[in-house]
């Protein structure tokens, strides 16, 4: 059973479930009926069930993090094949936008990323992989694609 | 002056700087001359030259990772304009696809992303947002927008 219980600035219904969940609710506004729209709103943002939301071109955000480090190591898209790949697999697929097709990271490196576990974010259009990696992630051979920093002059290498 | 020392298995060219750098590079194949195309690949992923590579739609993935607790707080897209407002404020601007428009985190609730540090990747189609949240990232009230694990079941809160 569900209770709505408010609204939050985004005008994003927030459901109070009769198992809550352990995380904190920003909750504002007033009670007001909800509009089957909104209900699949607060299922998505809510619920238990996984309903990954494609963007136009049926992709959505994945993010690769280190499962110990927690360094963030590259960011690729996933369309549906890649996602229950990846699932079942156990090592990350992704969807590469310039060549039209699914691709295991490490498919010819054999740098793959052997995935710990799968966040998904609050409308289910992104993921966080954590995962560990068999050797450097990005294709230059850096442990992670995100190797640089940036500011007012420009580019160096991050860290420095 | 730049020489060319390899290619990498996805064909895109290694060069070699007369200033390297210090990350490790993965090298393989042999040398061969390098087209005006290629030539771009290698100064956009060697280069200290800030080049952001937006998609067909003028938007380019963007990664907020806590800058203390390396905790990932939420993914989302920044368009030229959103880049800039972010890199001229501190603080973190993104597009919304949805409404179409510019807005800044934490407009409405208060909820600011304090930028520490802006990661890009090799092909510079990717930043990371190091930042000191001002509060809760996701608009649920959770830290993070990443809340929820996925296993074969489906959602659960993340860390149970």
């Amino acid at each position: 059973m569900t209770r709505v219980v408010g609204f939050c600035p985004q005008s994003v219904v927030i459901v109070q479930q009769s198992k809550p969940w352990t995380f904190r609710r920003h909750i504002s506004g007033k009670d007001r009926t909800i509009s089957n729209n909104q209900s699949d709103v607060a299922d998505r943002e809510q619920g238990r069930a996984f309903m990954p939301k494609f963007d136009d071109s049926g992709l959505l955000s994945a993010v690769v993090q280190h499962a110990q480090t927690m360094q963030i190591l590259m960011v690729a898209f996933m369309d549906r094949e890649a996602l229950e790949k990846t699932r079942q697999t156990g090592f990350a697929h992704f969807h590469s936008r310039s060549r039209g097709r699914l691709w295991m990271k490490g498919e010819s490196s054999g740098h793959v990323l052997e995935v710990q576990d799968i966040l998904v974010d609050c409308d289910q259009d992104a993921i966080v992989l954590k995962a560990l990696p068999k050797g450097p992630t990005c294709h230059t051979g850096a442990t992670s694609c995100f190797y640089r920093s940036l500011d007012e002059n420009g580019l160096h290498p991050a860290g420095e």
